[in-house]
């Protein structure tokens, strides 16, 4: 059984009431008790979207994807359109405009999902099952019966992209329904951005951005993607680091020399890495390269406050990684993760072990991941490694460097650069972003998590760059959910939450923001 | 045909000629006239001899080059005898009494060879030919027809151990056989110790020494094993390093994390390693460990002049090793390798290259080798490398830790010492010594080379703690020997020069050493 009632635009005007009515609490009671009437119903829906495969590569079952939603925001009036570029899944396009309302959000997620691995699945991944808890806990198949049931919210439906990231688009659909069916209009003008090919690197993003920018037009967008913070409670996160990825190799003698005929006089290529890269980096985390933090944006005071009111995480972390210290101890994960980092993710230069041998070795490799924060750029950056690396007396190759090169050099070094991009940001002090701290904590009845920034990277500098309008990131899914490995899933009662919240975002965030502080 | 004369004890007594007439022309001369007279009989006793397969592991092919040799030896009228201990191959030994001498040395060989791959060689290991130069000059077999052939210099034997180390053996006896015949009596006691498992370690080495210890009592160990210098002009080697390996593990969290989300939060080991590593040794080979040159023996002047007398390979090795510096250029090779060294010869955590990954690895491993000098022990070397290592932070471990040390301890880290053993150098200065250098610089006609060290080591400690006797090392092998590969060989003028060299050392060394200087 589906949900039939269908917003309209003109509808949606009549059944205006007066702002001061709708209180947070008023709100919520009212979507929950739409929820609980129509749980049967929600999750019916939810489960044949899941039920059509969604890798970015499937172009027939991802368009049959992108048909199915169409449909699903026209039955509830929205006119929805492919937002379409040359080689690429489409984007989905719908808008909802809400007389009087002088503000415009943007609700972000994506329909595909992760290719799947089928053997290490429990069932197959795109014909959802609904169970009792996750599996780790046990959890039985709960059969589905149809209008009426009732669900614990503990229970889980397992099912490619359930969480990842297809949860955002049936719970702000059933939001909408909750509000026309108590009369609650909308504050803002709704548009919906559901991209096609997330998982697969939104290579064609940008060109969907560019060509799209007017109609993409708003005043917030609201990315709806990730897990929520790992004590279950909802969290607001206004960005994300930058990375770039830097191959280093150093070369020694042409071919592998015995270390006690030639140790200590031919250049030891290893001993060269190691002097480098503890150059670059302390055991502290510090980057000791000349001028890397000077553009780094120093925090709010909003910030500063937002990392001290993160539960914390860090003693079950520590025990689960079994650390002994950690990183600049004792400020907390969050606060370090907000800060540029210099990862050494691999050496590589002879065998170590009980395969170590009394060689000088011919090269040394290193790998390095440079995660950038606000106001660094990838350039910039590469600009200032390069010259640390030159000042240490390294003449820079991008290919293996010939005899001659070798020969006419005291030091060589190849530097490989990869998939470079800037960290995004969005202030916390924004008039837009006070009020959707206000209005979510509000709908939750208790503070949201404020995460000034994850320490993983996102591609949202295209947004940023291109349309120029603030971005948070709302996420919804439980952190326990598999993502992107076998057996994803979505707790029932984060999708309950997720339309509580959108729920409270639509029908107040417009009169909050506009609101005399 | 084989050399028929037989010496005793008292033959050479009766042979015995005033001093003053042998000057080390005349002996040259002799010796030479011998060599070239007999190079048939010499080359195929030594045929013969190289014929016998000798990897130590072979027990019975190993016997029989013991009995072919002590028949060798017995043909000279030097009683032998086998130095055995349980469960190794046996030591040889032979003496040699000159009346009124109040010298004695011992000429170290050993008899034992390297395994063989077969399918690299071009012939037999063990079926020695004749070529008219090495196969890298496309050197074509030159067949032995018997009495009275006479060689091109440039000719080489093939067969394991033709350089290392049968071909000492043949000199010295033909040596012998040279004096008897020129009726020039040995000037010092001889005895000779040939080893039967050097390559496979000498694990018995040691109880042989000590047990027959007040046999092997002597004034000079001469050690008749290795190369002669590239410049293919003898050389006299006064002792080697010493060396001790290290396997060192840091460890990270439990699992690999995220760089992104843990990134300057987790202790990273990589970025642990490379800064313990270079906080140990620099760039230009110096160790940085607090005392770790305390007990290196200084140069004497004797050193310092031969390290400047010795002729420069740096040119060539630089070009053929490509290499664009050196450490701590412009000392020599010679010299730096009489120096301590740390040598990083592996570095292993994650993966380098183009699979590098965005990661904090669990684990980073390497692996040290320290070269050792007089007067360094592995004791105290040992000591002083854990006391910098505790010094930073880290917990010594010597197995992997379980959770609660990982948790307990803020840096911990596995270390696994293996093979550790000291340096020995002889003094230049000695009387010995200096009669020796005297010696072979007049059986020349030119001086020899002096090496105060190898960089390389060897376990010549055992002879230097067991039996207290100075051991230089007089090598008289072809450097392009292929030592310990396919296709060994030995150059036939490096046997020549051999016999004139233990002839001039045989006839002279005993009055030069107790001449009045």
């Amino acid at each position: 059984m589906r949900t039939r009632w269908i917003f309209s635009i003109g509808m949606l005007g009549a059944v205006s009431i007066p702002a001061a009515a709708q209180s947070a609490d008023q709100v919520r009671d009212k979507v929950r008790a739409y929820r609980e009437a129509n749980a049967a119903s929600i999750v019916q829906e939810f489960v044949e979207l899941l039920a059509i495969p969604n890798v970015a590569s499937d172009r027939p079952n991802i368009e049959r994807n992108a048909r199915q939603i169409l449909a699903m925001m026209a039955r509830r009036g929205i006119t929805g359109q492919l937002l379409e570029v040359d080689g690429a899944p489409p984007s989905i396009y719908g808008e909802l405009k809400t007389p009087g309302a002088t503000k415009t959000i943007v609700i972000y997620a994506h329909y595909d999902g992760q290719p799947v691995d089928r053997s290490q699945w429990t069932g197959d991944p795109w014909t959802p099952v609904l169970r009792s808890r996750s599996l780790a806990e046990g959890g039985e198949i709960v059969p589905l019966t149809g209008s009426g049931q009732r669900f614990d919210p503990e229970n889980r439906i397992y099912a490619r992209s359930a969480s990842d990231d297809k949860a955002p688009i049936i719970g702000v659909l059933a939001a909408l329904d909750a509000l026309k069916a108590a009369g609650l209009p909308p504050s803002v003008n709704l548009k919906l951005f559901f991209e096609g090919e997330e998982e697969a690197g939104s290579d064609h993003l940008r060109a969907i951005l560019e060509k799209y920018k007017d109609l993409l037009a708003a005043d917030l967008w609201i990315f709806c993607d990730g897990p929520v913070h790992q004590s279950r409670r909802p969290q607001i996160v206004f960005g994300v680091r930058g990375v770039i990825g830097l191959q280093l190799t150093i070369y020694g003698p042409a071919r592998p020399l015995h270390s006690g005929h030639y140790g200590n006089w031919a250049p030891n290529p290893n001993a060269m890495m190691v002097n480098l890269l503890a150059s670059m980096r302390d055991e502290e985390g510090k980057i000791l390269v000349a001028n890397y933090y000077d553009d780094v944006r120093p925090l709010t005071a909003s910030e500063r406050a937002a990392f001290a009111s993160i539960p914390p995480v860090e003693p079950q972390l520590e025990g689960e990684l079994r650390l002994g210290r950690t990183e600049s101890a004792p400020q907390s994960l969050a606060e370090r993760i907000s800060q540029p980092a210099l990862n050494i993710g691999g050496l590589r230069g002879g065998q170590a072990g009980a395969w170590g041998a009394n060689v000088i070795v011919t090269r040394s490799e290193a790998y390095v991941d440079l995660r950038l924060v606000p106001d660094q750029t990838p350039e910039r950056v590469q600009g200032l490694v390069e010259r640390h690396i030159g000042a240490r007396g390294y003449t820079i190759v991008r290919t293996d460097p010939d005899s001659a090169t070798l020969r006419n050099h005291p030091r060589v070094i190849k530097l490989i650069w990869s998939g470079g991009y800037p960290s995004v940001r969005a202030s916390m002090d924004g008039a837009g972003a006070k009020a959707l701290l206000r209005t979510v904590d509000a709908a939750l009845g208790r503070p949201a998590i404020r995460l000034p920034t994850l320490g993983g990277s996102l591609p949202l500098y295209h947004f940023a760059e291109v349309l120029r309008t603030p971005l948070v990131t709302l996420p919804i899914a439980n952190h326990d959910n598999n993502q992107h490995a076998e057996n994803e899933n979505l707790r029932l009662k984060n999708l309950w939450d997720a339309i509580e919240i959108y729920g409270g975002v639509l029908a107040r965030l417009g009169r909050e923001w506009t609101a005399v502080p």
